[in-house]
């Protein structure tokens, strides 16, 4: 159990002994606040007999939620959980050796680290770079925050450390912090325009994320001091109700920086502000159009449908689910709910992408879900898995991790290469390389989603497990070992041996520190239509695909459960409303959805003249494969398809058919996971695929 | 023959007493415009020996190519031809009676006509509309105009003339006319930045059509005055090559509108702008993505692809081919080709509708031509007819005409409702109403598309011959009569009786003022794969689809052509790099491209479910049937169809698919043109039908 010390706001207080005197921490305005708060604004703050920090930073999970009232499930933190050799330790072990690093060199050679230097008179270089520039800073601070939190590794952590001072050395002396609004621009700042243009507070959101990723790793406060500086200097005195200014989330963001904070600080003026920015300010008149696009500027609560720039409106209910987890607010909850309905049911891509639009990388209309045309940012997946993160700590229903689980091993895992150094922006579910368009690459001069899966990637073991009042709960499969703590204090082991997602089959070791009654939620992912467990031996009843299995019992060392998901390939059909689906099909195993490569097929098939053949009932369907010499090692699909030959040779672009029957030849067509796709010389590709039909 | 009555540029000239005397006109610029230029432009200036107005304006065409050096064809007047009762005659008539005055009273309520009144202190009413607000009214006056043409018609004449005066009232002193930067936007006039965005150029380019259309239909120089005013006092002496001010083009217009301007005037420094302004301005730095976009601001001649907002680029197009026209400069007639190739074989809907992008209103990249969501602007599809009919110009190609007929007949077409009140801005070749989309309407905010809907019917009869120095080129098709001459002063009747589109027979007389050898171009149809013709019951030979077949013969008053273009239905595949259409057909049937419309299939028939059965080689396929009650009366096709009955009936976005054979029913399918889709009940729609194969 960690030592806990006591403390409050930073404000109005003496240095505490106790704080100054742990080792490993520079906390210069953390550690001057401690127990004696005698301010006016006492009462607002949490009450500090619950808010600790100290070694406790040491406790917090991707988020505090330890005193969130209405959050059903607790975060652990990314220590806890070491995840072993399997499917996620090869790309977090390159996302530390290589993405992290060649990003950090990146935004060096763009401009990216110059642009605060050159306020700290050590550049001269002028600013480069569009106006959200600062925030790719921070999410890859963030990145590095997180990997640390698995344990040191110095050459990334010298170079975040560098780049942290660089950074804090920008600062104003009012609290301010941005490169962008600097020097003649400096009148700009925070005038109603920028705020829904500028990003000034979308950058300083993420930057309370990357300080605060890099503080429960380090203890190291600099950059979260800044942080603080900037919110209780700066943005609470001066912006919020009237008599302050106006203020308004041109991308949101800084709800979830600042509720966050809130967490740590229990100053709950940075709660009250979050919540006044997801309701809208009504002094800053904005055209319709541009509420929707931003999702924000009126009231979160009024909203009915998910509509706009996607990764906005994804970390708009971030935001709103955080503030609902501090508040209880009805409204909110209600809110959310309609509007995850309204993603699952009409606007999700098979692949957990969201956003279809191009045109403002927006949320399309319902059922509005191109493949080729598909946006589906990197991004705006990452936001979809952090906000099904939320709902799910507010419920504990599986039903949220369904969509985590989808996302991240599809639509967000696609956005980096096997390699770990190029990355896309956008992930169609079609592709076709003949118009030239390069898919992956290593930069961006909107360079948001590359950091937003290093961090995505570095913090990925403190999404395996939650804890409850009743237990724990086990969200995510792959071969690790937890380390941590019931809440009620009893030592916890958890271990889990399994070839996921190759394979169903998971055994998982349960040792609590001593014999305990407690509930072991076990997922059971929703596409498992047949899963088994066991608890030593002892078949379960009541296992349902889509829940969370409460398995209550006392707990002893050296007991096993065996989890069998059976793992076969599923054929996915869409609803008959997403027409670019029609006659097609979708192929998943596991939480894998597959994908045709052209590559990968016979030479000369033309992928758009293929379909897929399942009218031969004998024998296997989609037999399986594991490949450990592709693609990082894999399980391909084989299944029967037949080619179309074409008749016409010219390359006009309309002909008259001559409706005679079309030759075709029977195919062997292979399948490989959809997030692997692009790792190999540029190739056509589809994820949903035509169905022979006769 | 016409009086011919010299005149040259209006400035630094008085009088001529031959045109002051003309009756029926009001010229007081123009009319005080005559023979005498003293002034140093003269050797600018076209020589006067070839430039006429006067009586004049009643033979110029849509195009006043009489002096084009390297015009191949002429254009006829549009009171040359008489449209009767046919195809397009419906149309025309409900153009002048429904959707022009329902325009005008569109453009009152909406304020556009109060903008020009504030500026003469008429109206207390603030600015209302977008920036480009000043070019509908004007469009509109161009339909008018071109009504006017095919004769008077009081009511719209009388709005017409109570608009223009309103609009020329309000222009400056300086000559300078636009309705949005006035008061404290007047700073910004014509601001680099402006020019780019704020559209002042392009809508002077619509008010010299305007202008131009108008005094070909009534002589009335009014409007073409205070373009030319426009023009020469403000735009020319202040804007071009340095020392005057930097012009860009922020969306093309201007360039036709000023080379249609030098037509009539002679004056070379109009074309000259234009031709500066198709070369860009280097003063002007714009990033790459807005000259994309603009497709304006850098070389028109450097331009390899059709890229950026379609409209924009169209009409690029139109002015770069009217430049070449008057100038034969090499680099562009290259560059023009290089692009239609570009757009015919990679860009370009089966309708003639180009822009496939929603996003900047934009081209797509080669083959991205999806079908729900499909742009199709109304205006682009318009911006092809109207550069196609300049290439056609240049060459004689019937490859041009090809084009126009696919774009008017079909993606034209659609634009307008059939009653002429509702208009399509986009135009999809795939519709779901589930989602709630209203396709057509009465008015939009930017309502660019329906006065361009209007102008060019109002403008067809001018379209539907030419003359060359060998005889007289027949274009298209209706139940029409020509009363003109050839370039030689023979004059010439032409009749034709048809029931075309319905039927590909066309009977047409010739009919000279006197016998007369000269060649009769009549075109065959590119769809035309069986066309005869006759002369005199005497068949031709060599007759090709997709060329002008050039009857070369001493013709005499009786002469009789008969064409007979076999109008079988025809299935079209697409290019097999054309994604969104691989496995599906389109029908068409003459020059009418065929979709289905949910409501016209059995009752519950989803369409999405739906495939076409042309594996029964028996008996014959598409059967057609005039239905004289439906759509204004049409040809519907029947064929067979299937529908496959799905399993699945919850609402879930992906479901698993049980890959047992789906169940499906054969069902009749009919057919309707696509121009005339949504003209009933909110229906599902699509031209590109699945095929069923076996």
């Amino acid at each position: 159990m960690p030592d806990k010390k006591k403390i409050s706001r930073r404000k109005f207080v003496t240095a505490s002994a106790s704080a100054a005197a742990l080792s490993c921490l520079t906390l210069p305005r953390l550690a001057g606040a401690a127990a004696g708060d005698a301010g006016g604004e006492r009462a607002n703050a949490r009450p500090s007999s619950s808010a600790s920090v100290a070694s406790d930073w040491k406790e917090q999970g991707i988020e505090n939620l330890s005193k969130s009232p209405y959050a059903k499930l607790r975060n652990i933190p990314v220590h806890a959980v070491t995840i072993q050799s399997g499917f996620w330790a090869a790309r977090r072990e390159i996302n530390v050796t290589k993405s992290i690093p060649s990003m950090h060199d990146l935004l060096e050679t763009n401009g990216r680290m110059n642009n605060f230097r050159r306020l700290t008179g050590k550049s001269n270089e002028p600013q480069r770079g569009p106006v959200y520039s600062d925030s790719d800073v921070y999410k890859w601070t963030e990145a590095v925050g997180f990997a640390l939190q698995s344990g040191d590794r110095p050459e990334i952590r010298a170079m975040a450390e560098r780049a942290i001072a660089e950074v804090v050395a920008a600062q104003q002396s009012d609290g301010y912090l941005n490169t962008y609004y600097v020097g003649e621009k400096a009148s700009q700042r925070m005038q109603p325009q920028v705020q829904t243009t500028g990003h000034e507070l979308y950058c300083m959101g993420h930057f309370l994320q990357g300080a605060i990723a890099y503080y429960r790793a380090t203890g190291d406060s600099k950059m979260l001091d800044a942080g603080i500086r900037f919110v209780d200097d700066f943005l609470v005195p001066g912006y919020g109700p009237a008599p302050k200014k106006p203020v308004v989330s041109g991308h949101p963001e800084i709800e979830m920086g600042l509720i966050e904070l809130y967490r740590i600080t229990g100053d709950k003026r940075q709660l009250d502000l979050a919540g006044y920015i997801l309701q809208g300010d009504s002094r800053i008149a904005l055209p319709e159009y541009r509420t929707i696009y931003m999702f924000s500027g009126t009231p979160f609560t009024a909203r009915t449908k998910l509509e706009g720039h996607a990764v906005r409106a994804m970390y708009a209910c971030c935001g709103s689910t955080d503030y609902y987890l501090e508040t209880g607010d009805a409204a909110y909850w209600k809110t959310l709910n309609t509007l995850w309905d309204d993603m699952t049911k009409t606007k999700m891509y098979v692949t957990g992408g969201v956003g279809s639009r191009s045109d403002g990388e927006a949320f399309g209309d319902a059922y509005e879900l191109p493949n080729y045309l598909a946006y589906g940012e990197s991004c705006a997946a990452i936001g979809n898995f952090m906000w099904n993160w939320r709902m799910l700590a507010v419920t504990g229903d599986a039903k949220f991790t369904d969509v985590m689980e989808r996302a991240l091993y599809n639509g967000i895992n696609s956005g980096m290469s096997l390699d770990g150094t190029l990355y896309c922006y956008r992930n169609p579910l079609a592709f076709d390389p003949a118009p030239g368009e390069k898919i992956r690459n290593t930069w961006y001069d909107t360079t948001c989603c590359p950091p937003n899966l290093e961090r995505t990637f570095a913090a990925l073991p403190g999404y395996f497990y939650s804890t409850s009042k009743d237990g724990i709960y086990l969200h995510f499969y792959d071969n690790s070992e937890l380390n941590w703590h019931l809440e009620d204090g009893t030592g916890l082991r958890v271990t889990q041996k399994t070839k996921y997602p190759w394979d169903g089959s998971v055994e998982i070791a349960v040792t609590p520190s001593q014999a305990a009654e407690f509930t072991f939620f076990l997922r059971i992912p929703g596409w498992a239509e047949h899963a088994r467990v066991s608890v030593n031996g002892e078949a379960l009843s009541g296992v349902k695909q889509g829940e969370y299995l409460p398995i209550r019992r006392r707990w002893s060392p050296g007991d096993v459960i065996h989890a069998n998901f059976e793992m076969s390939s599923q054929v996915i059909e869409a609803n008959p409303h997403v027409i670019d689906d029609m006659g097609r099909v979708a192929v998943q195993r596991g939480p894998l959805v597959y994908c045709l490569e052209g590559i990968d097929q016979p030479a000369g098939t033309v992928l758009t003249d293929v379909a897929l053949d399942l009218t031969d009932s004998s024998g296997e369907r989609f037999q399986d494969e594991f490949r450990s010499e592709l693609l990082g090692g894999t399980v391909v699909l084989r299944q029967a398809g037949v080619v179309y030959e074409r008749e016409r040779s010219d390359d006009s672009l309309y002909s008259r058919y001559s409706a005679a029957p079309l030759r075709s030849r029977r195919i062997p067509l292979t399948f490989i996971p959809y997030y692997a796709w692009s790792n190999r010389q540029a190739s056509s590709m589809e994820v949903w695929t035509p169905l022979l039909r006769s």
